[in-house]
């Protein structure tokens, strides 16, 4: 996840325009899945070839095609001429290791985003190319697998409920990305809640595994945010409005994807800042360790080596050592050594050690 | 508090422009409260229904609504509606985890800013969404609660003082925002007293508790400055000038607000940068104690090894050692034990480390 | 001096405008001092009453208002008003705690630098708020207290010496902005002595108090950088020339100014990184005492705990223990832990350790 | 490498616009090779003679003449000279520590970009410069060595395959430069799995030895970072459109080669973020080995020192000892001991010591 | 050298420009030297007086006076005024500590620029201020001492060499800039070596001194960068032709005077990042001298503490210890604490401690 450059080395040599699908192949078969609409009914068509697509350009009323699985280049790319495609955008389409990005192509714009989601087993952040065209009436999405994410637009569209029905591809070219971005919220209410699960381990205890999580969250954060941080550019980009297939009402509603995308970035900031601070968290509960540890030893070596001392003394063979002759001797040396031990804790507790 | 995707979840899936309040309720009730106000005089009244609102439009002078208790969510789409409120200014009314933004919709400026609070029983820092609407001879201003802080700006309308009431509804948005913007002093200076408080207790006494209390201000810090950084970019905007509701008079009043945002992300940066200094503190300071202890250990172990080896040497049994047949041997090895000690003693004094 | 957000609060609640002195009493009286000087000759006269101020008004030459101390509020709202002084220009004036600004009200600039000052018998760098009001052949300028920093400029005017006296009022303020900023220089010059005295303590004997003493010059610097860094910006906005006020032959006098700013910041910038640097040097001169006292302990406990085990196992009991018996048994173990200590000495010089 | 100012002393003192080659002779011979291509037609050949190049010169289509080997200075400067260059343009080509740069020079541009490769017995990543000059009708590239970079391009030119052969030079050198780019992956990602190595490495076994290796990683990628970095202003200036010799159909390709440089450089920061965060690893793996250590000493003092101490009790020569005339005195304190011994482990346990 | 502040404050007080050399005397005299050339001819002659100076102003040419040692404010003041120069111009000129910038007065430019050089004995480097008048056919260079650094360019002028004589004063004052910047790499080089030497020293040998050079380096760093950073923005100011004075012949020389530049810079984050990382690598040095230390001492520890405690066992005076009386007692004690020995040396081989 975190060595983008590696899937890429497939592709040297290639002339450029070249469509490769560099990811791995996450669905069965690559479906197109044709939906028009306008405002009075809407229809829903599984398309074959490339003449089925055509079939309804003449209708008023928007088309979006929806294709999912991306592993088909050869199919794609004619499915790309059909709708003249310009190569570099098939093969942009492609290659999944896209930043998000917008390309004004004149007849159309092509929009690249980018979609997280969470793997059921375990907890690892997965990511998804989405890629986006919009021309007159018609919107063409791509998608890597068949997540369902755009199934909620699509019932919208099929109810026509909403203002959905009534607004143009631009509107539903939205729609899609404002899904997209609003799934984000819920992954990264998840990836919170790693955090503070991790935090308070760190703090009880620092260990090793710990740190090495700590590592794999931070990684996690700097692709996250790669994925992210140039969206924000894209939203701004359609609702500069410098295109004429973007409409003025759908301006504001551009404007509030680009607030949610700032949220999200805000959210990503956030998470980085506290991650590092988890860092110096980490680093001084082992300092704190160790100083424990070190109290432990300088209390026992502090109180035992001059009690050993003295026992010492006295188990030295000098023929004229007098105490040794003393009938209380032994007893007072064993409180003298009390006595001893006893300053010393109470020397310890003053230093706030023990 | 610091997991700002936290709530949002809660709309996932939704339609744009639905309006769900994703905050927790703090009011009992939602209530409207409406003056009226021009030159000559100054009225209040509760509303309960739209048509009320509607009653004193035709009259010459501001109208200023003020809604308190964001949480009966249908009520306040329909009072929006009646007021010609787009559905998305509407969504982001309730959704209170909004950024500090202006938006321009042409009729109306659209403005939400962050109140700032202390709540009683704790020192942490809470935060409530106020929105502005700013209309022609109208203003309307949603709270999450009833916490007063508005009443400073009622009172002085009610009491017919000051430029307030003879400016227009321009001036009134300036000094609601100029409000809660001077609140902030207040808040800050606690929170100065409370990094003040930290820092002594750092220095004097570095435990893992402390660290805590430092960790948790700095998430604190970076919480509230996302909530304040971006008001600078909603007044500068106001300011410019763009939109002709907001005249030339009140300029100067919002760059004198300017003025305070910047001192307060000034403050705010200031407080950022002293917390990351005591982080240094805390950790040499650990290095300090650490230095500390094992000095005591080493002074103990150097004067006391030596001694035992002394002692131990006498220990043997060896059938011909002249030194245990001596009149003065005991003391004489008693006097060069004393001797070494005294000896280095004076090597750690000068070393320092006494 | 670093809670910049501390004394803001006596002025919650209160409507904008409203002019209270925030900063403490600093000067004795509040005085007013009245120069008038054209290319023949110069006056100076103290004033009393608002009227005396506009005697000379028709005379032409340029008139500079000198005001000292700030405390008494009411007495300069009224000055401000005779002056046609917006009220928030009024506030701002007696709110000491502006970060430097330029504001253009059209009939005149509103100029906000900060001075900054040694105290006597400490070290700590204070502050003071310097406002200068540039209008059509008028300058006022206000001081929080009579340190006497304008002397110089008043004795070239009262001489009639230089350009000074040729040149317009945009001239004269330019002048004392000069002054004040030639005055950071010696500041500075004080301030790296004591950055330099503290380097060389904390390498030689690196002490919890010198760290204290480091904290509180980064502390000193993040102030300082606040008071000076939008200087810049301050100098620069009457460089440009937007304003009628500022005429052209000036421009050269404030692009001098501008590069003694610029050099300031990096001065200021320089001492950061040099204490940012002195926190690692502490840091790990920690470590190197920390290294030191360990590797005593090492050589201590290393010599002498074989010793003592060697003089433990003639000190045993057993019947049957040859060695005891021996003539030169004594004086061959003697002998033995002499060349094991020895042997250890030379295996600790070739660590170098010693 | 990473001493980029090394070489250039060679050149001081002498007048601007000296060409002298300052890198290693890295290819035998200085080789010219000439295609010329057309719609209908591609030829090669090998020139030795400044005529020669100019042949082709009326026959309509591209001329692209590649030169490797940089050594021979003035006869490159000869044929420099023959095709208009500039003096300077002919100093950088053979400065080979110039940055990425584009130089706009009327009559053709002048591209400097970096090659990057893998030095066969060690993994260091070498660098070499590429200059193009893209003209009218005409592309010239310099190549320090043979490496071979260029030839899929060539074959493609003399398969006459591929919109290549149809488009214009700045087509041809849009297609050098994406070569050059497409390039940079494979090395990446060798480099990202050298990363991981070193990383795996660093957490189960920190030594000096991966420390050093960490630096000289991170060295590089300053050292790459500054070779690829400025490509992307290269790139955007190319693109940009303000020279007439790039044409509006290739300024889509220049789009795409944009696009791989940012993720080139995303790589790049994502990998320096990544060894910073390795050195946070080590320092922490070291702390923790010594808390190891430092656990190891303790047990075993803290177990040992108070035994030490009860035999040294029982080893004094005191004449009144009761407990050594018991029977039993001895198998009881052995047990004794053993019951101290155990509660010093039960206590390690419970602190998670052991 | 990194107190810049330092020897401003003999200025404090004095009006804006007046002149007053900052410097240390570095020449015996003031000299100044008037070279007149044009395309047929260069003459070269020390002036004495301005008259001399003038005496030449009406043959066509360009004339380049050199001034080195400027400690004789009075005369250069009088010769400034002669080429009718601007008091803050000379002002700056005598200022040394002014940065590299570059100022228009319409009839001239001043440029300011830092000449480095190193100190014979020492390998520190210092710094020169040199100042460069252009003017119409007219440049005049000031130089705090006489170091020989522009003699190549006299050279080349009195041979008559070269573009320089044919093109005007503006490539005269790029030949005198190219040969500053040139020199640059010179005195890198050399400090590249010392940061290599300092590096290998600090891996193999940590000590305080080290920790002292490679802080003095740090600082150095500071300094030259701050001497070499703004120098890009004089470039790119000469080289945008804003001023009729710098022809558009002479804006590719800029451009790579402005290249040259830029390396520099670069080579100087270089520095600073490998310094920083140097830092790094000290500290850790430190930790693992001191982890060696303690494991030293753990070993030693750990060996001789169950030995003693055993031979402590067999010290006491128990009358009834079976052990003592047996024949083979002793030897079997010694092979039991032998076995011991041995056990412990596994165990630390095994943690790979020996």
């Amino acid at each position: 996840m975190s060595q983008p450059a590696q899937k890429r080395s497939r592709k040297a040599g290639l002339p450029p325009g070249t469509p490769v699908y560099i990811g791995e192949r996450k669905s069965e078969t690559t479906r197109l899945t044709l939906l028009h609409y306008n405002e009075q009914r809407t229809m829903e068509q599984e398309i074959k070839t490339v003449e089925e697509s055509n079939a309804l350009r003449d209708t008023p009323g928007v088309s979006w095609i929806n294709v999912t699985g991306l592993h088909e280049a050869e199919r794609l790319a004619q499915f790309g001429k059909a709708f003249g495609l310009h190569p570099l955008v098939l093969e942009d389409i492609l290659n999944t290791d896209q930043r998000p990005k917008l390309e004004d192509y004149g007849e159309y714009l092509y929009i690249v985003i980018k979609m997280l989601g969470n793997e059921n087993q375990t907890s690892a952040i997965t990511t998804e190319q989405i890629s986006i065209i919009l021309g007159r009436n018609l919107v063409i999405s791509f998608l890597e697998s068949d997540s369902g994410i755009f199934n909620a637009v699509k019932e919208r569209l099929l109810g026509s409920r909403g203002r959905i029905c009534k607004l143009g591809a631009d509107y539903l070219a939205y729609a899609l990305m404002d899904t997209v971005v609003d799934n984000y919220f819920g992954i990264f209410e998840k990836l919170g809640e790693r955090i503070e699960t991790l935090q308070d381990g760190l703090v009880s205890r620092p260990t090793p595994a710990s740190l090495q999580a700590l590592h794999a969250l931070k990684r996690e954060m700097l692709f996250l945010r790669k994925s992210v941080w140039p969206l924000r550019e894209v939203v701004s980009g359609l609702q500069r409005g410098d295109s004429p297939l973007v409409q003025k009402e759908t301006w504001l509603y551009l404007r509030d994807v680009y607030d949610h995308t700032i949220q999200v970035i805000d959210t990503i900031e956030t998470y980085r800042d506290m991650l590092s601070g988890m860092m110096d968290i980490y680093l001084s509960s082992l300092s704190i360790r160790l100083n424990e540890v070190m109290k432990v030893l300088t209390i026992i070596a502090t109180i035992f080596m001059p009690l050993t001392f003295i026992v010492g003394i006295y188990g030295m063979n000098f023929h004229f050592m007098p105490e040794l002759g003393w009938r209380w001797g032994y007893p007072l040396v064993l409180l003298l050594m009390a006595v001893i031990a006893g300053g010393m804790l109470v020397f310890f507790r003053r230093k706030k050690w023990v």
